[in-house]
């Protein structure tokens, strides 16, 4: 022990770099096998190319390739072609060889939020096949179309560029192709690839997608043409925002402005009149110029934004739900049901982040009979197939008492849950779980309730139906005997009584069966 | 969708320092809600105490101090001193203000690995009280005692020193005191750090831990001045080692050594026949110089390195396991069973790690009786508490047939599971759930097997005992009637008989409960 000098221990420590942290901790970001590392690199260029489209208003056209080396079937080469808005020449090196670098971080919802899940992709080829990533890319206004091979320097996180072609655009195409080769086990990750492209098509019915593979071959075309409006960059919502974002937005802004033009001019949703309440009720002063406020007064505005109950709900303007039309297209497109309800509710927040959840239910059909219900997880229209167990959802939908609703396990019962955010709370980078965030909690599980009751209302009438049928049979069977007393006490022809009973009872019955009992 | 023009899809673009990535993502680390967030705060605040402590061969005396704010119960302060090595005053504000700046990546095993978890915690007493951290330490061979506040710059991913004091030292203290205040939320917290500091407990019976809290105290006092031998820096296992290591590991080397001599002096267990039987079987060139490797050979050197078969194990000394007797006493000193046996498998590796597992089982006893097989999971020391549900070793346990080791569910039975290993392989920067990687999954189902064998045995061994205890009742009732029909037959001492009878039972009775049957 004695020999544990502080020069010593000066020289265990370090810094290093981010692409040298991912690389050496690749299964956070769900590179942790052959099968789950195929699967994610699928996921990462599928994603990135739904973003490249719909963010900015295009109906996606996705085709996915998948092939093996003959030689050595282990080495898996996946190719994602995009119909999109193209990377621009000048940082495709950074968004594909730089870990941390990609879309900003705007208020506004994306698919892609790390800046860096593809370059997890790269640096896992680089590991296991030793290829560089190949990407040919063309923006909308570009001239040219240009094609490079990257690679990732690992100790300085910067992009090496192993080739790079330009050359005139020919067509008027634009979009981005995306080649890369790893080691992967596609016997084993291709029920689980099936399955994302699928759910995919589940929550995006405007695209289109193709899927080619070894032993597969997929087509989901277009079910519809009309698309969610993109989401814009919106401003913070106050309702939560930390101290930390509360002061480098008081440090981005003008110093001789007074607080309350500072509240009006950076939050979501505050007018004149909200901002007066809020710093009335805060005790704050609103005339104050922010180069005044003291580090007291900053945070103790931070605690009162957090805990002014009357901030009004967020605007949409930054998220892109499905919509409960939508919602219903992708569910009875994939699950063929018998019954659907689908709930799109307001936008809530939680730490600054507006989000909205949507609920669909599929019941019957084609929906296989299980123990409890079959969940479908959704984030920002990703779909989440690992690690369910960890998930928000999975812990809400099985505290619900299902018999309340009138659904008796097992029962053909599937639960859809998205969730729009302009900051998917995951619990990992890898993207499966998502955390419980307490208002997330809540807002799923009064969305399930609302469309567990439309479901209810549709077994109730369902077992009307069966019950009224089932009495219309009992019935029918007195109707000659009726009809014949009848006929006997009015001298009239027994056969028109038993006819218009008969036509009685099966207007009752259809009545019935249309929704109310009397 | 005209208006995208590359000029404003650039602007879309930007990087990110590391500290504003976690920041941005703090969910990923655990630091989701005020719960979760306090339990992890408690857990970075030990674990590097610890590692301060154990790795250098210091015997742990740690004390950890919660207190809430009288105004604000939601204000948490945790407090953490131990009696480790310190650390050095040049490094303090890196180690506490710098995301991905700490100890060293060396191949030995530690609980700290990511150079994040403090950082993250004070990230998010940052967001969430302002405060920034309190840091009091002195190495062995200092002469000063040095005190710290400690705040990060976001943006550049520095640290801010916020106050700096220094103080000859009086006593002959060394160690390190850490203070952090956040929002946290203690009521709904404290059942779980109760339980994490039970299970540290359990896993460093050799480590004396204190818990003072506003409603708790615990005090868990040494069991064992016995302590496993601290990890020493290895080499990389040759099996699994990746292309980008490889590559590193050559540029690094002197260019004229031949292929042969790098082997042997850069990898675990080369000796020279073993490197010769390697190239042999690769049909490498051992003798060329590492500067004429082409980048194909370095291809194939990977891919062979991977693929032989023959290597030997990996040596131990990188890793710290706890040893059976060790793990027997940490187990009986906090489960308490009827029946308990332990397994520590010889070394493995992945990837180039090694590894190895230790398994536990605790039967009968203080164990609860559950549904399925209680489980403790550790991974180099440290307690996992949370996502169970996605953990290889959950998956393992639930794989196993019970029935075979003479388990009938519902049973009293807890397993208790160590993953040792100079890298682990964490789902998430959490550090909660450890991936499926298929080596260590293969080598926690032969540990679970080994272990369980021995509990059959346990098993079968009480089902005799109580077998021929009921025998013994059932013969017992014939004894006087043999012993009578006995002495008429040879005319001696019905009582004598009877004696010498009971005696023979009782013999033979002892010997079916020592273990055999005949």
């Amino acid at each position: 022990m004695s020999d544990v000098s502080s020069a010593k221990l000066i020289e265990e420590y370090r810094g290093l770099s981010p692409a040298e942290f991912f690389y050496r901790n690749r299964e956070i970001a769900g590179f942790s096998n052959p099968t789950r590392a195929l699967y994610q690199t699928v996921r990462e260029l599928v994603e990135n190319a739904l973003d490249a489209t719909e963010l900015y208003g295009i109906r996606p056209s996705i085709e996915l390739r998948i092939s093996l080396d003959e030689q050595d079937p282990s080495r898996v080469t996946v190719e994602v072609e995009d119909n999109g808005v193209g990377i621009p020449r000048e940082v495709v090196p950074f968004v594909f060889g730089r870990v941390f670098y990609g879309s900003k971080y705007t208020l506004r919802q994306s698919r892609g939020v790390f800046g860096l899940g593809i370059k997890m992709a790269v640096l896992y080829a680089q590991i296991t096949t030793g290829k560089a990533i190949y990407v040919r890319s063309s923006t909308l206004d570009a001239k040219d179309v240009y094609e490079y091979e990257i690679a990732i320097d690992i100790n300085r996180n910067m992009p090496v560029i192993v080739s790079e072609r330009v050359y005139r655009k020919r067509r008027r195409w634009h979009g981005t192709v995306v080649r890369l080769t790893i080691e992967g086990n596609w016997p084993s990750a291709k029920r689980r690839v099936e399955e994302y492209v699928r759910r995919t098509a589940l929550i995006a019915p405007y695209a289109e997608i193709r899927l080619k593979a070894p032993d597969l071959e997929l087509h989901f075309p277009r079910s519809t043409r009309s698309m969610p409006e993109p989401p814009r960059e919106g401003k913070p919502h106050p309702y939560g925002v930390d101290l930390e974002l509360l002061k480098s937005l008081l440090s981005s802004s003008d110093g001789s402005a007074t607080l309350k033009e500072f509240l009006v001019s950076t939050f979501d949703g505050m007018g004149e009149s909200t901002v007066s309440r809020f710093l009335e009720w805060a005790e704050l002063p609103g005339d104050l110029p922010l180069k005044k406020l003291t580090v007291e007064q900053v945070e103790e505005l931070a605690r009162k934004m957090r805990e002014y109950p009357e901030w009004r709900r967020p605007r949409s303007v930054t998220l892109s739900p499905l919509g409960e039309r939508l919602l219903l297209e992708g569910v009875r497109k994939i699950l063929n049901p018998e019954f659907a309800s689908a709930v799109t509710r307001r936008p809530s927040s939680y730490s600054g982040h507006p989000f909205i959840i949507e609920v669909a239910l599929a019941y019957g059909g084609d929906v296989p009979v299980v123990e409890k219900p079959l969940l479908y997880r959704f984030a920002n229209k990703i779909p989440l197939l690992y690690d369910e167990g960890a998930d928000v959802a999975r812990k809400v939908v099985d505290s619900i008492d299902w018999s309340n609703y009138k659904v008796k396990f097992p029962a053909p019962l599937a639960v859809v849950v998205h969730l729009c955010s302009t900051k998917v709370p995951f619990k990992g980078v890898g993207k499966e779980a998502i955390a419980d965030v307490p208002e997330i909690e809540r807002e799923l599980t009064n969305a399930v309730r609302e469309a567990a009751r439309r479901l209810r209302r549709h077994i109730s009438r369902v077992e009307r139906m069966l019950e009224a049928a089932k009495r219309r049979v009992e019935i029918g069977k007195y109707i000659p005997e009726v009809a014949r007393a009848l006929s006997e006490i009015v001298r009239g022809d027994s056969r028109a009584f038993e006819e218009a009973l008969r036509e009685m009872l099966e207007r009752r019955v259809v009545a019935v069966g249309e929704v109310r009992v009397s």
